[in-house]
């Protein structure tokens, strides 16, 4: 099974529970809709991709852990496109969830999903107490306060901030969380593993900054322009075109340094240029064709 | 200390990594908002109540697990006021969170205090992996879906619903989870804790209902006839006024004896007979009143 095959498994595997008569059909279908089709699965894919550079995965646990982590990825998108926070209708080419919903379903859903993150580990626990231990920590950590994801997103909400512990906070922490999550269901030790995330999600936030300029709602499939609508500070705004662009190429180059010693860094370190360059290039291509 | 000062002692503990420069001030203030000054804290005194009832509760693990239950309530009042869900403005006597804060905050604020509830079960996983896998699950069951608290809100979304099936999740899941959790943090088996709970739960629910019908808002700190203005079934429609005070004294009855055999059984039921009538007098008082 390729690997994108085995994600969607894992995550189809972890809302099984919702199915079924105990709950309530509106819930089941907002939660399977808010989860596939999926975006780039690029978390999943980090987290498996650092696990299996170590000699001893856990397969069941290694599947809780890249499904907690997409699942909170998904709660994220939900609530943010609600609107009374970014008010966006389209996500991942279709209706976000709140159109397709309303609005109750779509808060529900978002809550929904981030409890479901963690019976999935809950899931895993009994049988492997110590590593799921680790991996509550970690997961927890990169989506609460006091520098989550939606600690990320509450920077939004203030009249100042740094435009560097913000995108940390929306992107970079939830990268770093998928790391040492595949570096916990090997049972390694996670720390290590918190550089390599934190500059991939830096460079996809900027990547991000700068599709959100130039890219088209066709080909990333939601509303671009949102940041310079809700006059909201990002990296294009922060540093221009050109610094953006150049502070996307030599954060690369840097986060391939930041792998930490493993059985298998040299195929990792492969890998993870091919998946930075993926979403890189995209960036960079809807600039020149701008 | 007594009960209610250490829960509050734990909440407090449990909300001090929000603290601080790293997290966004407006959310941590909302967040300490939503969780003080508290309401009865009925749920994380019955959880308290039955880790006591056992000879081993670990004092560290329970209060982790008083604190991720009652963070969880918290977090589902505070989803539950938005605009787009029962619009309350009220809640324990003061502005609701979205009427004080704005609504993104109030969004960022529940989904932080769910998140928060499962970092404050990671704190303790290190020094007791075993009791707090089983807490994990026990927590994450009780407000997820297939049927715990976001489900039963989630049938209000439904045309068609069962009652029972609301309620329960509405109101008894968390319950259960609370009297389960209070057993595994006492490393003890949990699930003959489930019907307990879910007793309690019930009765609380229907306490609520009559409540809803007959009290006013200065005594109950949030706006009353809320079910009838919304055109939501309770326990007053479907059975009426005597109906349900007759199921309210029955259930009081019925909890007792489903209290498992445990070290501390005894002094275990007459606290819960205590906490039992608190909210139910309080509901049969203000129907004699109206």
């Amino acid at each position: 099974m390729d690997v994108d095959s085995r994600i969607n498994a894992a995550l189809n595997n972890a809302l099984h529970s919702s199915k079924g008569p105990a709950c309530p059909p509106g819930l089941a279908d907002a939660m399977e809709y808010a989860v596939f089709p999926g975006g780039h699965r690029i978390r999943p894919r980090l987290c498996f991709a650092v696990a299996m550079a170590h000699e001893e995965p856990d397969a069941a646990v290694l599947d809780a852990a890249v499904s907690s982590i997409e699942l909170l990825h998904c709660a994220s998108l939900v609530h943010d496109d609600m609107p009374c926070f970014d008010n966006a209708d389209m996500r991942r080419g279709k209706p976000a969830v709140h159109v397709e919903f309303g609005e109750s379903l779509a808060l529900l859903c978002g809550d929904a999903l981030i409890v479901h993150a963690f019976q999935v580990l809950a899931g895993v626990a009994p049988v492997a107490p110590r590593r799921v231990a680790n991996l509550l920590g970690v997961v927890s950590q990169g989506v609460g306060a006091p520098d989550g994801i939606v600690a990320g997103q509450a920077w939004e909400c203030e009249t100042s901030r740094n435009l560097r512990d913000y995108q940390r906070g929306k992107t970079g922490v939830l990268f770093a969380a998928a790391t040492m999550a595949g570096a916990a269901a090997a049972g390694a030790p996670h720390e290590d593993w918190f550089a390599l995330g934190e500059s991939m999600g830096e460079a996809y936030q900027v990547a991000d900054d700068l599709l959100d300029r130039f890219g088209t709602a066709e080909v990333i499939g939601k509303p671009v322009g949102r940041d310079a609508q809700l006059d909201r500070s990002n990296a294009v705004s922060e540093m221009g075109v050109d610094g953006a662009s150049q502070r996307l190429s030599d954060i690369i180059d840097e986060m391939i340094e930041t792998i930490p010693d493993c059985p298998g860094r040299r195929g990792l370190s492969d890998l993870i240029r091919v998946e930075a360059t993926r979403f890189t290039e995209l960036a960079l291509r809807a600039r020149q064709a701008a």
